[in-house]
């Protein structure tokens, strides 16, 4: 049986690190703040929105949750964003996906401050993950990343398959496992032998977004799986991209759920301290 | 022995459209016209700014060198390309690298506006390779792509080695190997074993700017190998990042000088076509 890679721990880890440094801006009369906007008509994200106040909550930060109506024009989220990215005590904003068909989210999410982009959807902070240069990350990829060293495995020198190539999670997990020094492979729907690729490597990462897509005839007993996939079942259930007897056929892999999705809203909110930092040393260069 | 792929035919083949297109435009009135921006002290880059000149002579575009003294300062070079932005008698601007040391690329590059940047290293047109959004993608990742598909060969499903991973030709060309369907694995300084990768590959890019990085041991006779290394050697030789003797161990490679180099320039004119076409349909939307 596979180790299990669950992320509870590690994501305590980051919250009690969050709490200290909440705790440390409070006693400079600073609260941080997260400005969150949701379209309403999705109740998964209506779900994902309620749960990140509760661990806001939780972790001391102030949430306030901006709702529009199914019918809201772009241009008033637009005026909303121009409003919270001048707002002094707002230190993050994010914007909850899906966005009804009539907005594009291309156009909304380019408005955010890159100071304020906790989620890292911009255009500046995508090209900061291309490049290195200091800025404010997706949380999913970086999940991934500290899961895995959470349970003491390196990346440097490493071969990485990963499977997924989307501009959320598996793009810029490329850029940010060069960066770790690992030497990625890049799978995706076209790739013809998905199997021939993790025979070769290390560490799997899965970020495909369709259920059962690696299975165990795929993978082999010293294979490290990193599952970033959330999909829902039709009777509700969430899974990952693995199947689920993966954790029989492989050294260890994280499990869906608990594992990379319940460490993705901690990283979100360290990025909300990283974007507080960020902040100061703009106000006092 | 190995085909040779020549670019001299492919660069030969694009230079005609080009000629076409910029006969096609002087029915319109309109003149080719694409500004060089060179700091004196580097013989090199001297060099390739009048090889420039030279093909844009052949091809029928106006070519001015704009020349400063090394010990110029930024804010001056700064100002020309404002100036030249606004110009619109001028189509494209280029940055003749290196620069002096008390002059930051970085800095003077991202003044350049998008619409001109025939080279691809603006932040947009860097994020525009990365997402595959219009823009002006930079010229020597195109190139290797070219030469690749001139000679018949196809990408899609391949699996590709991609040696290097610079922000010039590696990182854009891992991502325009995406669009083109391969499966990439990118190799680098920390890879510990670039020969079992590419004892995988279907076609290998080499991209590192290291002379015999890659020999005729770390090599099979299946292989198609692009080289797009340009390394000077003491006395004066250019040679690719790939060994000599490869031509003898592998199925096809792009010799160096006379390959992706060769194609880079008429690709780079290629850029400003473009750039023409982008600055028309901004004018009259």
């Amino acid at each position: 049986m596979a180790l299990l890679m669950k992320a509870k721990e590690a994501a305590d880890q980051v919250c009690s690190e969050i709490i200290a440094e909440v705790n440390e801006l409070g006693r400079h009369g600073i609260q941080p703040h997260l400005a969150t906007i949701i379209v309403e008509g999705d109740p998964a994200s209506a779900y994902y929105a309620e749960a990140k106040r509760k661990i806001a909550e939780r972790l001391g930060i102030s949430f306030r949750l901006h709702a529009f109506q199914a019918d809201v024009e772009e241009d008033r989220i637009i005026a909303l964003i121009r409003e919270l990215n001048e707002d002094v005590a707002v230190h993050g904003i994010m914007l909850e996906l899906p966005l009804p068909q009539h907005i594009s989210a291309r156009r909304v999410e380019r408005e955010i401050h890159p100071g304020k982009d906790i989620d890292g959807v911009t255009p500046h902070s995508k090209l900061a993950t291309l490049t290195g240069e200091p800025g404010l990350y997706p949380a999913t990829p970086q999940a991934c990343i500290y899961l895995l060293k959470h349970y003491g495995f390196a990346l440097e020198g490493k071969n990485v398959t990963l499977v997924g190539r989307g501009q959320t999670v598996g793009l810029p997990l490329f850029h940010l496992l060069q960066r770790e020094q690992a030497t990625v492979t890049v799978c995706h729907s076209r790739t013809p032998d998905i199997a021939s690729h993790l025979s070769h490597a290390d560490i799997a990462f899965l970020a495909v977004g369709r259920p059962n897509r690696i299975t165990s005839d795929m993978v082999h007993e010293r294979l490290i799986v990193v599952d970033a996939g959330i999909n829902e079942s039709e009777d509700g259930r969430i899974t990952g991209d693995g199947a689920a007897d993966l954790a029989t056929h492989v050294a260890a892999v994280s499990p869906v759920p608990g594992g990379v999705g319940t460490l993705t809203t901690a990283i979100l909110f360290q990025n909300l301290m990283k974007a507080i930092r960020m902040q100061q040393e703009e106000a006092c260069p």
